[in-house]
C-alpha cells in the first residue's frame, strides 16, 4: 500500500489535534506527518503514533514533498497558504469555510457526495460543522422523498469556537458556582448557564455567517438548488457534541415513522437512536467521541402534511471536522 | 380599594415563592396571605411584607374565606383541591396544566386575551411558559398578517422542572468541573454541559406533553383553530429564562422587518431588542428577573415569501408563570 506525507496546518488547535489522533485511529497510511502552525506554537510537538513530532512553523516551502495537506488554522491562513500547498503538488483538505463555496471546489460529505472529490483541481473544502451532519440523514430522506424544504434550529458547542471557548466555558462556570463574576473574552455574551443566538458574524440582512452557511453548503453537497433551507444557529453550554431540531418538508408522505428509521438506518454513517418511551435519544454530551451521526425524536409534523421533525446529534470536532477531512484523504 | 384573602398553593415550590414575591412587588392588594402547602412543609414560614407567614397544611377547608386561590403544585393537587376551593366561592387561577384545555376554563395571557376571563365558572388557566411567553409577540403579528403556521424550537431552563432540577444542575456542574461523577437523579440523562430534547412524558405520536402544549394552548389562546404550529422543546443547562427559535409563516408578507419591529413595540409587555450587529439581543441568563418578553433576530426567512424568523426570551418564572397568574387576579 502506497504511503503519504500529511501536513495538518493548525496542528494545535482543537481541530488539528483531533485529525491528528483520526489519523491514528484509522490507520490512515502516513509516510511522514509534517505538523505546522503559526510561530506561537512551533517547537512544541504532537503525538503521533507514539512518537513526539515537532510542530514546525508554517512557511510557503512546509508543503514540499507533502502529498495531502489538511487546513484548519482559519480562513485566512488558507486563503494565503493553500496556494502554496498546490503549487507543490500536495492536494488541499481545506476545513474553514474560504473555498467552500468557490465554483471550482468540492465540498464533500463523503457518504453524500464523494463523486464530486473526482473534479478536485487542487482543494476540496469540508464542509460546516452544523451543515456536515444535517446532510447525512438529509442525503437519504431526499433521495426517497425529495425535500422541499428544511427549518433548522441548532444546539451547537463551544469546542466549535477553539479552545479558548472551552476553557471560558469551563472556567465562567467555575467562577459562577464559587459565585464570582467572570468577564466574557472570547464571546460577547456569558456562555456559562445561557444561551446565545449568535455564532459567526452578522451579515446585512439579519443572519449570521454561520446560518448563511447551513443554508448555501445543504444546497451544494446535496447537488440541488430547489432545497430551500432556513436557520437558527445558536451556541449552548455544552463542550462538545452539536445538536439539530430539523423540521423537514417534503414532495412524498413517508408512508410510516418506521420507514423513515429504516431508511436512514440503512445510510452509512448514520445511527438511529429513537425510543423516547424508553428515554432514548442522542444527546451530545453522551453521543461525544463517537464517529456517527445519531438521530433521534423522529416524527410527523403535526402542522404540515408530508413534514416530519427530527434530533441530529454529533460530535462537532469529529464528523464536523476532523473525521469527515480524514474520510476525504481516504476517498481520494 | 377592596382588598383579597389570597391563597397559595405550593407556597415553597420555585414558582410559588415567585408568586409570592410578585404579588408583593406589584402591590396587588392583599388582605390575608394564606401559603398552603403539603405535610412536608407545612410549618415553614415565607416572607411577605416582611413578616413572616406560616405555611398551613393544603386541606379541602383550607379554602374558606378565600378571594383568590393561586394553584401551582402540579396537576395532580389542582385536579383535587380546585373544586373545594370554587366551592368555598374563591376564584382559582390555575398554573398547571391540569384545566387549560378544559372548554369551560378559560386560558389567558391578559396582554392576549384578558376578554376571555369573563367566561370563567370558578377556574382559570395559566398557560405552559413556553407558549405564554410565545403568543406575546404572535398576538399582535397575528392580528396584522394572519399566522399560517409556527415551527419553534425551545431552550428551555431547568426552573422550569422545579427547585430539585436546579439543584442538579449546579451540582452536577460542580462534579463535573472536579473531576467527579454525578448519577441523575431528576433528569434521565446528564444536564449538565448537555441538551436534552426531552421536557415532559412522551405520547404515542413522538411528541411530548410539552409540545402538544404548546401546540394547542397556542390556538386557545389566539382564538384560532387555524393557526398550525409544530415545536421541538429541549432543555439546556441554564438556570432561569426561556427562548425559543420561531419560525413564522403568514397570509400576508411584512412589507419590512422594521415594521414587524414596530408592530411588536407597540404590543405591551413586549419589548424588541434588535441590533445584532452592536451584539444585542436577549439572552436567557441577561433576562431573567425582567417581567417583559424580549424579541430579537427578526429577519425575513430565506427559504419562504412571507415568513420570518425570530428569537424569544423571557423569565419562565415570571411571564411564564407567577406573573402571569398574577396579572390574570389583577384583570379579575
Amino acid at each position: 500500500m502506497s504511503k503519504y506525507t500529511v501536513a495538518v496546518v493548525g496542528a494545535t488547535g482543537v481541530v488539528g489535534q483531533e485529525i491528528i489522533r483520526t489519523l491514528e485511529a484509522r490507520e490512515f497510511p502516513v509516510k511522514t506527518l509534517v505538523p505546522l502552525a503559526s510561530e506561537r506554537s512551533a517547537g512544541s510537538t504532537v503525538s503521533f503514533n507514539d512518537e513526539d513530532v515537532t510542530v514546525q512553523v508554517l512557511k510557503p516551502e512546509s508543503f514540499k514533498g507533502v502529498d495531502i495537506a489538511l487546513f484548519s488554522a482559519g480562513g485566512s491562513i488558507s486563503e494565503a497558504f493553500a496556494k502554496h500547498a498546490v503549487e507543490h503538488g500536495a492536494v488541499v483538505i481545506d476545513n474553514t469555510s474560504h473555498f467552500r463555496m468557490h465554483e471550482d471546489v468540492p465540498l464533500v460529505v463523503p457518504e453524500v457526495n464523494a463523486h464530486a472529490i473526482k473534479r478536485h483541481k487542487g482543494i476540496i473544502a469540508n464542509p460546516n460543522c452544523s451543515t456536515a451532519q444535517m446532510v447525512m440523514p438529509l442525503k437519504p430522506l431526499h433521495d426517497r422523498y425529495k425535500i422541499k424544504r428544511v427549518v433548522v434550529s441548532t444546539y451547537q458547542s463551544v469546542s466549535g469556537s477553539g479552545k479558548e471557548a472551552m476553557q471560558e466555558l469551563e472556567d465562567f462556570s467555575r467562577a459562577n458556582l464559587s459565585g464570582r463574576e467572570y468577564e466574557p473574552q472570547v464571546y460577547p455574551h456569558p456562555i456559562a448557564f445561557n444561551v446565545l443566538p449568535h455564532i459567526d458574524v452578522f451579515q446585512d440582512n439579519g443572519y449570521t455567517k454561520e446560518e448563511i452557511k447551513m443554508i448555501e453548503e445543504t444546497k451544494k453537497i446535496l447537488e440541488d438548488e430547489s432545497v430551500q433551507v432556513t436557520a437558527t444557529t445558536v451556541r449552548v453550554p455544552v463542550f462538545v457534541g452539536h445538536s439539530e431540531a430539523v423540521n423537514i418538508e417534503f414532495e412524498t408522505l413517508p408512508e410510516s415513522i418506521e420507514e423513515v428509521r429504516q431508511i436512514l438506518s440503512e445510510f452509512p454513517g448514520v445511527t438511529v437512536m429513537d425510543d423516547p418511551k424508553n428515554n432514548v435519544y442522542p444527546t451530545p454530551r453522551e453521543q461525544a467521541g463517537e464517529d456517527d451521526t445519531f438521530v433521534g425524536r423522529i416524527r410527523y409534523d403535526l402542522s404540515k402534511p408530508k413534514a416530519i421533525e427530527m434530533w441530529v446529534v454529533a460530535d462537532n470536532l469529529r464528523k464536523g471536522a476532523a473525521l469527515n477531512a480524514v474520510q476525504i484523504a481516504e476517498a481520494l
